[in-house]
């Protein structure tokens, strides 16, 4: 393996070890990296969990998004999937061995991981409904699987500007994401270094990375959207689908006709890219380059087996311009293109709003399974209230919970930052956190099995004042120890049976023990009582 | 007036001044408070406002809580309703008085305040759809109302426990909340000092306080529920109406019946006045003598005009517990409960839960309304996932801004220390914060006339890049401003047409600016088009 170059003007390779993130161990205490073997075809499997440790001598497992620890970054991640994509036939995609009838070790993967049969991940992908992102050039990927009959995902986003930012800052947001639960992460990076960003944060991410390719393309044209053209953008593609980015956000669906559409708007388009395109079909005057080239950008989707990120160029930036002609005519726009990725066997997902009042939430995701055939729904938050900017991980997780409740596959974080500037380490975790809690809500609401175990199992700790196993199995554990620390911190606190909110008198949870143990006394006449409720 | 004295054990109060929080124009730079004056009925009503001043001249005037500023909390607020309650008749309450035909002045004042017609404001009173919570006791309170066909209020809970914090604290954490946007605020103390804390509290606080007596009751008889009675029980409430509570929290509805229906469940019963009711009828075998009492607590509450806010002693602890047999039987029993208040003319609201799965919540509203005739629901949360203590304020504002939504009147606010600790200053900052965004959201879902302006002021804001007044129009004005300034921090950055997000080169709404100029200059062209796709 060669270590990654850094380039001149950035800081010496060495700096970027010791990581300046705390460890795992320090971020999950009592948690045990372990993995199930899956023997599939002749490949060994190694499917990740996170354990659990109880002090009652039980344990928990849960779904881990962490990746591989305790490697040089300069060296980047082992290469897990070398062996699985040498196997595969060449030019095949997810889709078209599943359409073939043929589990990927990729499908038995997930299967294992989401703890559903291999068979029903592959009739998934084949009826387009789920995808996985899956660059084969990513080899250092551990599989994840986005569709509405799985467990919803989230997705951070990281990336410099041209006004700040680090490669070595972009890897540790990006490793700082993964610890607390992002399950893909995208690099929107903007300025300087874009192609060697890439590559540091491809090389030392277990996860699927995602881009917008236009952003890459118009730094090439030195910023001019008028100059951009179908075969620079092909050329960037390429250059990208070689370093190995899993899915690709593509404006294809902002049409000419959309354009006048965005004329009452109260915040016109939001969305960089589109309007970038928005920009370029004006000065042309001729439809999107990606709508008429979008065949020829399928074709390299297909040859690495890049999943489609289409993207709603058009998304509503305000609560006023929800739902309206714009949004909806660009979505349909979405589902025909769709319908064109699958015949080219490319895996396909669709990009989400954005900013919706909470009434009008349902409507996008009935809209989308309409329009664009059940592809899996990826969306941005959506925001719920425009008024509490430095706030908006809050405002979006409200709309991001409903919307994962309706079936949305992905949600998109959003961090504190948003509208306001470039979120740093802790804007990327409180985010992450956020939308770990909206996508959990959304499974316990939509019933995936199993979903709520993990509720039941914090709440079992909470009930039997076992604080340590309430700690270590939130999302947080080292917050929350903290904030119970802030006001009772001797460690016997931790074993007592009452806490700081009630004082030992007002403890509603140690009462109960005590009608628990009065009612036991008195089954007898409480079974009698019971009969007469029920009956 | 007299200044309030502080017992001997706590500090001089000397040392409440200068109060540690910052001031009302810190908190809201650009921001006035005023007032519109009503003449009613001889009084001139000086109901408050915010007016934000805006960058280009124009303004925009909210709701506002904050209350008179400035005054020494030794002496308290001005008692602006001294006249009005001198002019009323003996033992009416808004209620009778509704019932009656009667606008009153606290009902001319919400009306106001709210924009609408007086008229509807008693109609929804004289029907139960309405409470105005104001005990004719407390003389400084700037009159609220909380139903579902009004603006969605928020309320913020503060008070000391056994093991920690001061009358200081809490008079500021009180001065907090109002700064930040809670409606009402209860004191819910367990400590010591329970009578002098809530006397510092309502003589500062401009919003109804409310408490739940059973606390103060338990510490009379040395914590034991078991030596509880109606008699002792029915002292403390009138000693606490005679400092000028405005609600009382009281579990009536938790009946001899419902004890077994808990067994089964994970958490048991998590209220503490549920828990303590339970513990009594369990040791006497007796109903609940707050139900068999119920009329004679209902003279005291119309004496005053204080408002019952009906508890929900078995409102689940856990997600597992939702919904279930003793939540809804309890519900039911609130609901006759709550026609024996209102033959006593007693304004009455319902208290609700608590931990929920977000597809369970709206249940919990229908139920109510049809069991409890519509009385007014104020909720906990709900919390829709168990499993991120630490963050309990975003799990909880998402159940929040569902059930706001569907008709809940006023939201009980949940901080990050739930389940953990109590909160500290910064805690109810956080709580109010996240209430705000639920109870706006669900202001505007739920299509409150003139909500959304607020939104839409705030984004044109944004779009037009005046950066102050988008700090200025949002809930937290300064930490908006500070995360931009993380990153931009120069003067010149805040009239720039991009920020830091995107840089320049890729901001899309500098490139909508420019694709609106080009589409003027096309405009006949467009208008060609435009009328090809509308047709």
């Amino acid at each position: 393996m060669n270590p990654l170059q850094l380039s001149q003007n950035r800081p010496e390779s060495g700096n970027l070890i010791p990581r300046n993130i705390p460890p795992f161990e320090e971020c999950w205490p009592s948690s045990e990296k372990r993995a199930t073997t899956v023997s599939f075809d002749g490949l060994e499997l190694q499917v990740p969990y996170r354990r659990v440790h109880l002090s009652n001598g039980e344990h928990f497992d849960l779904y881990d998004t962490t990746g591989p620890q305790g490697f040089d970054p300069k060296m980047g991640l082992p290469k897990l999937r070398s062996d699985w994509v040498s196997k595969a036939p060449p030019k095949s995609t997810q889709m078209s061995q599943a359409r073939a009838g043929v589990i990927t070790p990729e499908m038995a993967f997930v299967a294992a991981r989401e703890k559903v049969e291999p068979e029903f991940v592959r009739s998934e992908i084949a009826a387009g409904r789920a995808v996985i992102p899956a660059n084969r050039k990513h080899l250092e990927l551990e599989p994840v699987i986005l569709g509405r009959n799985f467990l919803t995902k989230i997705n951070s986003n990281i990336g410099n500007s041209a006004t700040h930012s680090s490669i070595q800052e972009e890897v540790e947001k990006l490793q700082w994401s993964v610890m607390w639960g992002a399950d893909t992460v995208m690099d929107l990076s903007t300025g300087e270094n874009i192609h060697q960003t890439r590559e540091w944060i491809i090389r030392n991410s277990s996860v699927p990375i995602g881009t917008v390719p236009i952003y890459q393309a118009l730094e090439k044209v030195d910023g001019d959207p008028v100059k951009l053209n179908l075969e620079m953008f092909i050329e960037t593609l390429v250059e990208q689908a070689e370093q190995g980015v899993d899915y690709f956000t593509i404006h294809a669906g902002v049409l000419l006709q959309h354009v006048p559409m965005t004329v009452d708007r109260l915040t016109g388009i939001v969305s960089r890219g589109g309007s970038i395109m928005a920009k370029w079909c004006l000065a042309h005057h001729e439809e999107n380059f990606l709508y008429t080239g979008f065949e020829e950008i399928c074709k390299v989707m297909k040859e690495y087996d890049i999943t489609f990120s289409l993207g709603d160029g058009l998304r509503p930036g305000s609560l006023h311009d929800a739902n309206d002609g714009a949004q909806f005519g660009e979505l349909k726009a979405l589902g025909e293109l769709t319908k064109i990725a699958w015949e080219h066997d490319v895996q396909t997902m669709i990009e989400g709003p954005g900013h919706v009042p909470l009434h009008l939430v349902k409507e996008n995701m009935e809209r989308e399974l309409q329009d664009c055939f059940e592809a899996p729904f990826y969306t941005l938050g959506p925001i719920v209230t425009d008024v509490a900017p430095g706030y908006d991980h809050i405002t979006s997780a409200i709309g991001a919970a409903n919307i994962g409740w309706h079936g949305t596959a992905m949600l998109c974080y959003v961090t504190p930052k948003e509208h306001l500037g470039l979120p740093d380490r802790e804007d990327v975790k409180q985010g992450v956190i956020a939308y770990r809690i909206a996508a959990h809500a959304a499974d316990v609401a939509k019933g995936v099995p199993g979903a709520r175990d993990w509720d039941d199992a914090l709440s079992r700790a909470r009930f039997e004042f076992r604080w340590e196993d309430q700690f270590n199995l939130s999302m947080d554990p080292v917050t929350a120890r903290s904030y119970h620390d802030q006001t009772l911190p001797s460690e016997g606190a931790k074993v007592a049976h009452f806490c700081s909110m009630c004082g030992p008198k007002f403890c509603s949870m140690k009462i109960t023990e005590e009608v628990r143990e009065a009612m036991a006394d008195k089954s007898n006449e409480f079974s009698k009582i019971g009969g007469e409720i029920y009956s």
